[in-house]
């Protein structure tokens, strides 16, 4: 498969490139990549889908969320992560479905703070929420057998610089987390969240 | 208690309203109240905090979200629904901390569309699933024993224009739904989503 994965060069982003990568031909863009995008910014989106073409497959590795106490969040910070999290990947997949072929997925990642919190984190719990029953919905209204899920993983192993924020949480090696991006990619199942603990 | 309900004129907020009225003094604003509150604009939230005073509990059954396929549905549009049904929920909450008594609560409305699907919902999934998340982790970072929880109902019996966007799905009497209000405000959880299927 041709598989593009927007985010590859962060910490979740290349756990799922390297495990998808092992099989199928991996594009990778940011906005610092070489194929350029700024999902924050939806008019970024067109000509990427340009450059790259048709793919099986849409893979999205990113959002940026406010984290604090919660009598710290402002509205404005609400609005923040809904823009980059939330409406930057609805965006890539309303965007996307002219250029996944028949049959192909979308993959958004999400967290485990949809369904378990943290302090400094509602607005990340908020966020994560938002793209779970997304995913759920939308899977119903995608056209031609294109399929669409989340990955939600807790921490990551190497991401130590949050251990402190998540104490007593499991957490996953990026081979494990990588397999989660593979299950949806390679699955057959729609409007799932693959919760990654 | 004395008991605050945003909305209380609409067909949730009658159903919450009624049941709490039973045993508690309800006080009610909403758009076009004589107490006036839109909380779309959430600069109208202080003024009415400050025409109501201190409160026990704050319930709120608002939230307008747009429904179209979800190849219609623009960026503006889960905007809208998120400004709207979201953020002024949320803005609720920030900004009545203060008026709210110590060991009071919170009561937010989603919806079942959080957790199901319908044909043309996913910006309603969208939202209902970000309260739900934002309740969960709101819940650990209140202050003075403050409760939040989420009543998310499927379609009301008396709700009868929307019977055929949920085919087959149960349906709930103003009665059965009012007594969710009851248990989120005279109970004891928080950062519980109570579904009333
Ligand atoms: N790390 C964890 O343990 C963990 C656990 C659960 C969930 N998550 C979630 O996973 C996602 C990625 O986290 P991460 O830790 O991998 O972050 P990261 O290490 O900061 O990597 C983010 C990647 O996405 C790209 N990116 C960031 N913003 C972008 C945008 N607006 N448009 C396009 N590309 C963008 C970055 O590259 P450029 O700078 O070049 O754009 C980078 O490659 C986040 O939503 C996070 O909440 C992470
Ligand atoms: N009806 C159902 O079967 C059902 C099922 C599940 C979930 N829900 C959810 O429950 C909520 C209420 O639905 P509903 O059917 O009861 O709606 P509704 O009958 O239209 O009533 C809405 C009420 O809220 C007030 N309101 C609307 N927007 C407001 C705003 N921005 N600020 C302050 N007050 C506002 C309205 O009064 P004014 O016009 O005076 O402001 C009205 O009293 C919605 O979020 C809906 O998604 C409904």
């Amino acid at each position: 498969m041709r598989i593009l994965v927007i985010g590859a060069g962060g910490l979740v982003g290349k756990a799922a490139a390297a495990a998808l990568g092992m099989r199928h031909e991996v594009i990778e863009a940011s906005r610092s990549g070489a194929v350029a995008v700024d999902l924050a910014d939806p008019e970024t989106i067109p000509p990427m889908f340009e450059s790259v073409g048709a793919v099986d497959a849409i893979v999205s590795c990113t959002g940026t969320v406010p984290f604090k106490p919660l009598a710290e969040l402002s509205l404005g910070d609400f609005r923040s992560g809904f823009e980059d999290k939330v409406l930057g990947q609805v965006a890539l997949v309303q965007l996307g479905v002219d250029y996944v072929r028949d049959g192909g997925s979308f993959t958004l990642t999400s967290g485990i703070l949809a369904r378990e919190p943290i302090l400094t984190g509602a607005a990340a719990s908020l966020t994560n929420g938002a793209l779970e029953s997304f995913v759920m919905a939308a899977a119903a209204e995608l056209p031609r057998g294109l399929r669409i899920n989340a990955v939600s993983p807790t921490v990551l192993e190497d991401a130590t610089g949050y251990h402190d924020y998540f104490p007593g949480f499991s957490r996953v090696s990026s081979e494990s987390l990588g397999q989660a991006y593979v299950k949806s990619v390679e699955g057959v199942q729609t409007g799932q969240t693959y919760a990654v603990d």
